[in-house]
């Protein structure tokens, strides 16, 4: 079947789209859409500009024998500004706060339109770097680490609270929560992280940082190097964390549940 | 800015696909585009037949005044074949096995880009139907639940394993699982799910049937209808299980520990 230029440059686009910093050949634009290497060649300089224009991520060409085509989803600080503030405005529901001054986050974090432009946000944080993996613990992190680690093409590691059998022989550590001031277990398979890796650890929350330390301690054991630390939300106190580099989206200042207040707002320097 | 037809296509794609199942209005794309509405209709008659023709989903116009047009993924059976194939052949590599039989599925149960297929491949098997959330268990399962939710643009809804006190208050209940053979808990926050909703339950695993069964009654506390069950992998044997009416993906006949043999295959029904 022959697709005309119209049609070629929307089916390139959603081929590209659907597998974010995979590259593709232009042969396998050229068998797909029978066309001539020039043709596809003229595609993919329009795309790229269209994209470009739109301010809808990036089209990159690699030169060489192993050269191609791929997309970067990257989001413009003002998508980003957009994206946050709108959270923000979610997470301000007076509604929300929990006995405790817990904020309730489920239909936010678990919400997919939402968790993949937060995780899209994070790639665009940390695009450039060489990635392996994106390390998570379980449970409320998963879906926007999933969702970065989509948008990077890179798996998906998630360090369990208890080992399980499933898994083979693990790895554990115990690490200190500053949030529920306990002593946890998180642990991993030992097959799941190839030595030497680097990775980038994103998580939902962040109060003292004891969690994020435990994942780059256990980090260590697989001689792993931590590239970069993604938080959906800090919180302001106390602001001596454990961890100094780190990339909060949102900084959590106040919950007020008295008053039923909240302040939360974006990390300025995204924005 | 005025954008070219050819962009205009290429773009109208790209927003669609991003936001799949979500309704558009022509206006969102005569501003976008800044071009006539009866451009707009021409480019989408263009775009969906090339969705078409390409079998990479449908495009659909809806009429009237709440109308306009979004994108439905649907997997072609020839694709769900290939993707289920290719999962098989992973799954066959006789180094999964762990000792007790159990198969090693982390590093293909956390890939992004294959659990967005299987994602978009449970979408498609429940496409046309009115569906407000997809519910899942923690942990293995969600990273496919999130995708799927995510084909189907509706939220994801987590059961927890034990009530975390940043839920607020929660429906719990204990159920039978036949993989460990123990009484397990699971809970949700009682505002998590809308009185007399319609639900699909993904999870990745299914062996007696008897945590779909927990997530089924757990789903009646919420007067919630339960209108499709979807596990990536259903173990042959027992073949009689706890629920009747559910979609595998895969069907998982054998684990032989002692000659390293696998034997699973894709649903039939499906490819």
């Amino acid at each position: 079947m022959k697709i005309k230029r119209n049609g070629r440059i929307g089916a390139l686009i959603k081929i590209l789209n659907d597998n974010p910093n995979k590259i593709f050949t232009l042969n396998y634009f050229t068998n797909k859409f029978n066309a001539a290497k020039s043709s596809i060649s003229e595609d993919i300089v329009i795309a790229k500009k269209l994209m470009e224009d739109l301010k809808l991520g990036k089209i990159e060409t690699i030169p060489g024998a192993a050269g191609g085509v791929k997309y970067i989803p990257l989001i413009s600080k003002e998508d980003t500004k957009e994206i946050l503030e709108d959270v923000c405005k979610k997470l301000s529901e007076p509604n929300r706060i929990i006995p405790g001054a817990f904020l309730y986050m489920a239909d936010i974090i678990y919400n997919p339109n939402i968790v993949r432009k937060l995780g899209e946000i994070f790639a665009t944080q940390f695009s450039g770097k060489k990635i392996d993996y994106v390390v998570t613990v379980e449970t409320k992190g998963i879906p926007i680490a999933l969702m970065t680690a989509n948008a990077l093409n890179v798996p998906l590691i998630i360090l369990r609270r208890d080992s399980k059998v499933t898994e083979g022989s693990t790895v554990s550590i115990n690490y200190l929560s500053g949030t529920t001031g306990k002593i946890q277990t998180m642990s991993i398979s030992k097959r799941a992280i190839n030595t030497g890796a680097k990775v980038i650890i994103i998580d939902d929350f962040m109060k003292a940082g004891g969690t994020a330390k435990g994942m780059i301690d256990m980090m260590k054991e697989f001689e792993a190097t931590v590239v970069g630390i993604g938080v959906m939300i800090a919180t302001k106190e106390p602001e001596e964390k454990v961890i100094k580099d780190y990339v909060p989206l949102l900084i959590l200042d106040k919950v007020d549940e008295k008053n039923k207040l909240i302040n939360i707002y974006a990390n300025e320097r995204l924005v």
